[in-house]
């Protein structure tokens, strides 16, 4: 069962990370985390004829080695929840077609790795499932030009701007009492501070991260030296900076603690990213990549992952729509 | 706490369905359910500057309808799970934004509403929430823009096709051992029969809505007749042919008991929508105007409402990808 904790966070009983997979395309092979991935595919097109069915294959294959790091086949696991970048996420729907799960669609932008993680942890909790999974992806392809311009423009890109992420994170989850466990959550609301600078998502979606890491502290009467790492996805350098700033005003200093997915995992100095990854991916490969291993390792014991997501379409952007964002925050043991 | 019966099926305790809203557009208000609505909408901008806008207002309004029969206030509920259409859902993040209620964004397309419903009774019944709410809308002007062919073409529609219903419906869902109750949900897989005619949506979900039906009637050892209702949304007529046909096939026969939201919402002689109505506000609206109200009415005792999505997109479509889809089922009983 799940117990209440002040007015927003979520305790959970025993529920375990068994299983973690995460695939990153070429760019990401060069950045820094480069050796932490299982698998680099190399090609855009991962041998498909679209990068959409490429963005398929991406989550296709980490969902794989998270069932394979769980001991899981497909037909063991009960529900499965995803979502993606892309119009009516295509990439879940068409990626886990042929894997027979119980589907349940999700759609939170890049705050989609942190909603399925809770919604698994929740879904176990009530017994209505007995394994579950998680996955998201994204892909600089099929992301830049749906929200963006077309790939072959070649548009000078802002200083604010994020580089979407090629890659996918997969985690399945069951009832455990050992190693990494979801301890506790909180799910976010929408926020809307009237950003509408679609090159500056970071900032759009630093007020999200704030308000839901602001609200999980109250509850949970706990502070960021409690923490090993306060992690956010995706704000970029930008973003995080705004983040500080915000916590700051309410009196709270998160930089010793703070790192940021978006920051993490390319090496800004000499990949052209400017304000550092962005996608449904860059959370999810990073967190199944590196910081769940580096957990089990001994690096971290108790962590915050915090997804943060950006909820506009290229169709509010174009009327004028400010950007409401939102970010679901998992506090991660290993016990 | 939720058991697992059979291999698919979950068996709820104690969830009720206390409050329920539907809204409608002006083509709805000529059908034949038109004066189950608990509001029509005449100006399909519902006073808005853009349809998208529009339609976040019909899912305000079916959810502030909702809330009123359920006597709650939106701070009084612990999460709502919403979706649509739209790219990216943006009818519901920018339609909810300001209840500020914890969001949990959903991707089933048609199948939404049973998404939701299901999600809200996991919820529950682990103890994460003691009040959801979920919500889902379609609209046919943002809809078929996005879709299919610009509003102002006046292209000619095949006899298979749909007509999206402009309209939202909303549940909330709480513990409760009377009234509306759901007493047990499948969670469907994705089912692909390859077909590729985005003119045939019907005929794309039939196959989805039987693969649950079917695994629920196995699980459950029940048949058609133990219900009193049998209700998809959205096959329209075209679809729920190819339901029978595939449910024959099985040596099941679902016509006595089986109706179709699509079917029910339009007068299909009068109204030319050819095959019947379509999208996320169907069934949605067609189960909290009609359905709920006359299971509280004494008319249906025991009913199964299995929603169906079409999980492909226009840049699917145009890419000859085939139409994968999906049916969530909510038996709901009157206790």
């Amino acid at each position: 069962m799940i117990h209440r904790i002040g007015k927003y966070t979520l305790e959970f009983d025993d529920i375990g990370i068994t299983g973690f997979g995460s695939v990153a395309g070429k760019k990401e092979s060069e950045g820094p985390l480069s050796k932490n991935f299982d698998k680099i595919i190399f090609d855009s097109y991962a041998g498909q004829k679209t990068y959409e069915q490429a963005e398929s294959v991406f989550q296709q294959e980490a969902l794989l080695f998270a069932l394979k790091r769980a001991d899981k086949k497909a037909e063991d696991i009960d529900m499965i929840f995803a979502g993606d970048l892309l119009n009516q996420c295509i990439s879940s729907s068409y990626g886990l077609k042929d894997f027979n799960i119980p589907y349940c669609g999700l759609y939170g932008a890049c705050s989609t790795m942190a909603e399925g993680l809770i919604l698994s942890g929740i879904s176990l909790s009530s017994g209505a499932s007995r394994a579950c999974a998680c996955v998201t992806s994204s892909h600089f392809c099929t992301a830049e030009r749906q929200y963006r311009f077309p790939l072959d423009y070649g548009g000078q890109r802002t200083p604010t701007s994020q580089w979407t992420v090629t890659g996918s994170g997969s985690c399945v989850l069951e009832k455990s009492n050992k190693g990494l466990r979801i301890s506790r959550a909180l799910i976010g609301r929408i926020v809307d501070y009237n950003v509408s600078d679609l090159n500056n998502m970071g900032g759009a979606m630093a007020p999200a991260a704030a308000d839901t890491i602001l609200k999980f502290f109250e509850d949970t009467k706990t502070s960021p030296e409690d923490y090993d790492l306060i992690l956010t996805g995706d704000l970029g350098e930008v973003g995080s900076k705004c983040l500080y700033d915000l916590m700051e005003s309410e009196g709270i200093n998160l930089k010793g603690r703070h790192n940021d997915c978006g920051k993490m995992i390319y090496n800004r100095k000499t990949q052209d990213v400017h304000s550092g990854g962005s996608g449904c991916g860059c959370c999810a490969s990073v967190l199944c990549s590196t910081i769940l291993p580096e957990m089990l390792c001994g690096k971290y014991k108790n962590i915050l992952f915090t997804a943060t997501g950006a909820l506009m379409s290229s169709v509010s952007a174009q009327q004028g729509e400010s950007i409401p964002a939102i970010a679901h925050l998992v506090n991660i043991e290993n016990i």
